[in-house]
Formats: structure tokens, C-alpha cells, sequence
């Protein structure tokens, strides 16, 4: 299953694709989709979703994982950045494509196995868990790329729950 | 001049149409797009999206005014609020409208003459200028109809500006 991780923005929107088959994890692409500065908004989020479109035509993601906004951020920064999470969820819910959101703190525990572990650890982890040379640059897109890490284990474990719930059901008869 | 005056949201974006000629504004029409609060966001985005291209299909709008988003806002709302003026942003710029941003304060200077009046007299002036039988209703579409109007002084601002700097230009040979 292609896995497609946004780190959603205006600036810079990070993106990491990965193949995640019986928990085994396979680097695909990752990278970023800029804007310039001097743009008006209105153009740099237009930019954003012919990007995404791009993205979602180019390796067909069958769920996406964005992640979600911290409501403790910056004030200035979170509006900024909701305005370019808009168009990513409309052109994933657009393509039809599931979309799942995490926190910081969610891909922390599930790549590193720490909610409040350092970037450096979550990168390292991640370079690791995909067998890459270096450490994936941008922090953007090494941040999309363990959203997309964290939503192969959720996916995982909710296969487990639903066989869980399926033997208990039969175990009850 | 079709001006679109829009109060973005998620749950309910407020719109208004007015034709605005040589300093006199006429109502074309006026209302809200709303989304169940049980969808998704991505969903609800989708349809705002959709609803935004047929209001600008509809109405030709030459020009569009859309309210900036307040910083000292609630943090949540603003958030929320910014999802949606995302994708509002992107159909305005995708039809090749020409976007401008009005703050509260600005609409009410321009509207009431008093950028602290209450959202009562700024729904009676809107009344007024517009030649309503009876103040719009709901309050975001109310909201949407004083940014159209705002901008249609704006745009008239702006003319005279031009008009002032060519003078001057002539003056100076």
C-alpha cells in the first residue's frame, strides 16, 4: 500500500511517499513543494494544489497521513499553515483518497517509541526504518516521511483490532 | 462592477453579490454555504470548493472581497476559519478574480464611517445602501454584503488615486 505523509504549510509543504507491505516500510520519494514569498497567497495556494494533484497522479497513494494542527503553536503560523492544509485535504478528498491526521506527539511514539523524544531521533529513526543513506532532508519532508511511517503502523494495528474483535466474537458463541 | 463579498467559515461562509456602478450599489444576491458539522473536514472543504465555483460561474464576479482573518481571534476558530478561506482563496484565483482583504474594522470605517461601530449599525447602513426591505439575514451573509460594499469604496478609492497621480504627472511637465 502507497502511504502519502504531508507535512502541510505555505512556505513549504513537506512529502514523503513510502510502500508499506507487512510492516516492512520502502522509501519511494520524498521532498518539497515550495512557494515564493513574494506571491500572493491566493497564487502560492493554487501552486500547492496543482502540486498535490501532481503528487497524487504521479504515485497513486492509496491513504494519505497530514499532519494535524497543534492548537498550542504560534497563533500567526497556524493560520497561515491551516490555509494550505485546506487545499492538501481538498485535493486528497478530491482524488478520493482516505485521510488520516496525527499529531507531532502521535509520530514521536510510534516511530521512536517516545512521545516527547528530539527531531534528531525521530530523523534517525526514520533513515533507519527506510534504509536510506543520510538523514532525509529537509525537516519537512523527513517529517512526512515518519507521518507516513506512523500511519503504516496504525493501519497495522488496526487490522490487528479488527482480528481481535472477530475472535472474541467467535470465542462468545 | 460585480463585486463578491465573502465571510469565510466551515461550517458557514457567508457570500454577497453586488453590481457596483459609479458609486451606486445594487443587491444582486446574497445568502450562506453551509456543511454538516458531522462531515469530515476534507468533505466539507470539497463542497465549499464546489460551491464557490458555482457562485462564480453564476455571477461573473468581477472582483472578489474576502474578510482577512483576525489575529487576536480565537486560536481554534481561526484555525478552523483559515481550512476554509483556503479553498475560497483558491477558486477566486483559479477563475482569475482579482482578491482583496478587508480586517472588521476596515468594512465598518468604510460602511459606518466608525471602524468601532456595532455589528447592529453596520447591518443598517448595509440595509440602507442596498435598498433592502429588511436587514439581511444571516449574519454572514449580512457580513459578506458590507465587505462588498466596502471594497466597492475601495475600488472607487483607488481610481481616484490613479486619477490624482496622472494629474500630477501632467503638472509636473
Amino acid at each position: 500500500m502507497v502511504i502519502l505523509g504531508i507535512d502541510p504549510g505555505v512556505a513549504t509543504v513537506g512529502f514523503g511517499v513510502i510502500d508499506a507491505e507487512r510492516g516492512r516500510n520502502r522509501l519511494i520519494q520524498y521532498g518539497t513543494i515550495t512557494t515564493p514569498a513574494g506571491q500572493p497567497l491566493s497564487v502560492r495556494l493554487t501552486q500547492i494544489y496543482a502540486d498535490m494533484n501532481e503528487l497524487i497522479s504521479t504515485f497513486h497513494p492509496a491513504e494519505m497521513a497530514v499532519e494535524e494542527l497543534f492548537f498550542n503553536t504560534n497563533l500567526t503560523t497556524g493560520i497561515s499553515v491551516a490555509h494550505g492544509r485546506g487545499v492538501i485535504l481538498l485535493a486528497g478528498e478530491q482524488a478520493g483518497i482516505p485521510i488520516y491526521e496525527y499529531t507531532p506527539m502521535q509520530v514521536k511514539r510510534s516511530v521512536v517509541g517516545y512521545g516527547k523524544a528530539e527531531k534528531k531521533q525521530v530523523m534517525l529513526m526514520t533513515q533507519r526504518l527506510l534504509r536510506m543513506d543520510k538523514i532525509p532532508r529537509p525537516d519537512d519532508a523527513a517529517d512526512a516521511l515518519a507521518l507516513a511511517i506512523c500511519h503504516s503502523r496504525a493501519a497495522t494495528s488496526l487490522i490487528n483490532a479488527d482480528r481481535t474483535f472477530d475472535a472474541k466474537k467467535y470465542d462468545t458463541r
